[in-house]
């Protein structure tokens, strides 16, 4: 249980923030030892249905921050399957010179890493493994990887060394790393609508604000903990869902990229080295 | 805090509605000044448990608008992905005459805009960048532009500068185009069930108007500024419930979509704009 | 606000039995100012807890009703995707005969007409606009329609009109006609799981049976306004989800079925009719 | 009102069970009566807050099982388009000989009949119409099924009756025939975590256990009924829960297994039996 | 109901768990009865309002621990599906050696159990049933049995055994094994956001820490009780959520994948057992 308490240091801020509010609501149980002990006292019980309104809320923004965050994970295990679906056909399903498939295997692992800096500080295509020696310098790197691969795509059926039907079925993965770029990058670009966030955490302050004057009278020197502790739990839940929101930061609970970009690198690999180990099993 | 509290435009109007509601609860205040004091008095408990299911209810619509609101979010990305897709397509997977791709782009990038004008106060084809000395006036102009772009396959297939297959690849993406269409559409014609949501505006101001006489006895002075947080806490729920319900237009929490155009244009134009480096690479 | 409380005819009846419901608690009221005033009270808390409880499971089929409802209506805007995808494909990616693109205009027209009636009162083909003369009378008109379309596929198909590429590529819109028309059959035909509307109906009726015996002691005259209340609450909520579970009559919630059988006629004949601009500016 | 509180036979035994908590409930009013009065009294209020707890993990295993009876019934609706879908073009969009679509017919209206049974009892090959004098007897008979109308495929294909391209559309729909069968046997195999179940049924059970206890004291005689409803609502929503799990019995709440496999059968047969109206609409 | 309460291994823990808090509980009634009594009061009102709360996110999370759980049923139901509509096509739609025939089978039916491995304590190609004597190693045995499939297909289709429409029949089913392998290896890595795992264990924690000082007052002895329940109702939740989140695994919630792999291979060697009955009855 200690180590539970111990907490993460998303959750240290939190901490902080709280013991001032509750060095705030010392105010609120001096009043009660002083003169004006009789004035502004109100019932608790209007902040606890307060409080319980805005846990709906809260639980409604954790809710839907929790959501992108998942859909975000889903995406990149898209990724993994993509990659990993492309690798096996361009390796074992068609029949395509070595030098083209080491240029695919380049492809598919680079666009990982290629998204991983896009959705973070930005792209540059010589920072993208296997095309450090590039002499391009598109805008967008994820798309020029794509393009890249469609156009090995097309040499491939103009050399007649693909058919229509192997074409469309190459297709159906490639079209899926686009898609995929672009709901990273919406997920990216647009947080939770802007009036929500802001109202909560108004009413949120609001809320830590009124509470100490509610409570003083009734609970005298123990409202510091108790504001403490609700502080603890509104901010935190606000830090968090905040932090959810944006799952491609490096922040502890953002989604491990790195690990997943070594994943399909190692998928990837692993497909195309394996020497057809079947035509001795089939033959 | 101080900037949180700042607050958006959107909750401008909504703190002018709670003062108008709390200067209200002053007359429940001066009731009990007044020798009418001890009458109409009721407990505060019923309040709290009618304002607990009001808010359950106020959740229920804030999830509901928010999911059309990112519904809409989505389908827009989704277009980012299509027409991104299309050109990859049309530019590196097939081999197309140099005008029909420069036409190709128009379309895919007067796209977006038509759709934009089209959701918000309807589009006239000359309005559409690309197409301002174009001689058709259509009613539907995405409808219009897809047509374009069918038309333009038809022509590839029947000089067969394009296979079957990839007829069908291109189809996937196309069809597309008027599915997004459709759907904002149906976003932007249908509301969340009338009944639902002038029930619950219904509530919310009877719950307003019975509040202060239910807590002027036990609250004193200190009523009218309860009654004028509540007042904003659901005022300002319904309020931004109403303006994302509505995602196309131009209020602050809508969609960016002008920077969303841009954003396809963008990508769509680097994807027309490459001079393959490949063919260097790969030769 | 007064236009706001105006409301709207469904809630007409809801008023009604909330004022009924509102008489009843004048007994309970009377019992207090008559000799029988210490017996049968209770104290109000239970009364209020029962009714959160309530207000989690109106909540719940509020939410099942609405999805239902919002799942109709997202099925005929695919209508209308479908209708104008299809549309736009056989006018403007196939070269057919005029006449067989004025029997498919007929087809894709009548089809939203078809379904609105089967969905309601059950449909005649000869009502169907476009069909007043013909000889058939199927059973199941949505069925018939579809038949007629894939019956042309296949004539064209036969005759080399179309590819195998180009019918797959129709097929894939065609077959939708008949998931909308089953999922719609479905919505109608299957309302929320019978034991639950029961189950919570007969727990509003308790509830409102029983809350003026409890609120009358603390409550006194108030009681009779605040039970019409809750009962208009709780009435209007059970009222709104039944209204909202069958979307497809012609109450004022249901869905506009006209104006969207309107909208699809308008996008197909525009379609149909548009003489190719294109052609002038490509050639 | 009346019609409504008449109930179903699922709530009957509810009911009981009610009365038998209510009587047990008894002992604690008496207790109130007795020389023990005094002893083991409990505020009421930490009742209610465990119940609306309880109330909330109530909703949620309801909503869960909602999800699945839905879910079950899509599946089943997705039989039905599937059905009438792979009908229409075996008939209206190819040109088969007279017996093998005879056969097609008897397996389409063949399979709903044998998944209803396989999701019941177990189904043999002979009970299913169309199949009373087969000599087969399989193990897995909608998995038999789907073998008969691939091995007609093949043939078909074998005998250039049907194009790939027309073979590819025919499987679209009959691959759609077994994820249906998986999908329901999913639901009918895999119960809500057992766990949860398990968990939700003790804290019903101790909180009707505790609840008589801690309400007597304030509530006096007025304890019985009001455990009784509160019993009734409690173990209600549990017995529907468990109900409504199981959607492939022959309970009230359960599918309409029959009807919708009357439903598909009527359709297909429709649908095979129509002398192409076309031919004179079209020649 | 003994039955009922008889409970499962899982919650044995809790109960120890909760007897432990019970037994801390005792603390606060014994300061009751000790000259402190006076000192540390609190009202019992704000641990309620509190509990609620923290109900509202147990909540939350239980339903998200659900969802995982679901999804991964739904994985391998989908697993189920697909091998079978594979082996009815290899079976029955195509016409293969018969050694190629029993490859697949074999490959079909170590999936599953290499998948089982592969999510638990990792898979040996050796221990998969029908490769026992294989001479490959490979890292990854879900990957390579896909290989060995494509491998397949690849040789099929230069032999033309099978069409490019058949290859692509084949190929949407097989792709769906890599997608399944992928999801489920998300579900396995990755557990609901740490840092709300964390943060609600800690306010469960901190919520059972403080309840008995505010109950112990006006509950007296019964605290004792209430606090024991309590804490078996938190970390029951706590402890099932945590448990149902990996689903993988042996514990008696997870999934049932011994059974599972039987299923599918009992249904995969009974379809490429059967003698095509169907040879006597259509010719």
């Amino acid at each position: 249980m200690l180590r539970m308490l111990a907490g993460l240091p998303v959750l240290g801020r939190v901490w902080l923030y709280s013991l001032l509010v509750g060095a705030y609501s010392g105010l609120a149980v001096w009043k009660e030892h002083s003169p004006l002990r009789d004035r502004w006292d109100q019932p608790a019980q209007i902040h606890e249905v307060f409080g319980l309104i805005l846990g709906l809320f809260l639980v409604f923004w954790t809710n839907r921050a929790y959501e992108r965050w998942w859909e975000a994970r889903t995406l990149w295990g898209q990724l993994v399957n993509t990659s990993r679906n492309q690798a096996v056909k361009l390796k074992n399903l068609l029949k395509l010179p070595a030098s083209d498939l080491r240029q695919c295997e380049s492809i598919l692992i680079g666009f990982p890493y290629a998204l991983k800096a896009h959705l973070r500080e930005g792209c540059e295509l010589k920072q993208v493994p296997g095309f450090a020696d590039s002499a391009d310098n598109p805008d967008h790197v994820p798309i020029y990887l794509v393009s890249l691969l469609y156009d090995r795509f097309r040499k491939w059926h103009q050399m007649e060394l693909i058919t229509g039907d192997e074409l469309r079925i190459l297709d159906l993965e490639a079209t899926q790393l686009l898609e995929i770029c672009g709901a990273c990058e919406r997920i990216r670009n647009t947080l939770i609508a802007n009036s929500y966030r802001r109202f909560i955490q108004q009413l949120v302050i609001l809320h830590l604000i009124a509470l100490p004057w509610g409570l003083a009278q009734e609970f005298g020197d123990a409202t510091v903990v108790i504001v403490t502790i609700a502080a603890y739990f509104m901010i935190g839940v606000t830090v968090i869902a905040h932090a959810i929101e944006e799952p491609f930061g490096r922040d502890e609970d953002d989604l491990d990229l790195n690990q997943l970009c070594d994943k399909i690198e190692g998928g990837v690999r692993e497909i195309f080295a394996r020497q057809m180990p079947l035509n001795s099993q089939s033959s």
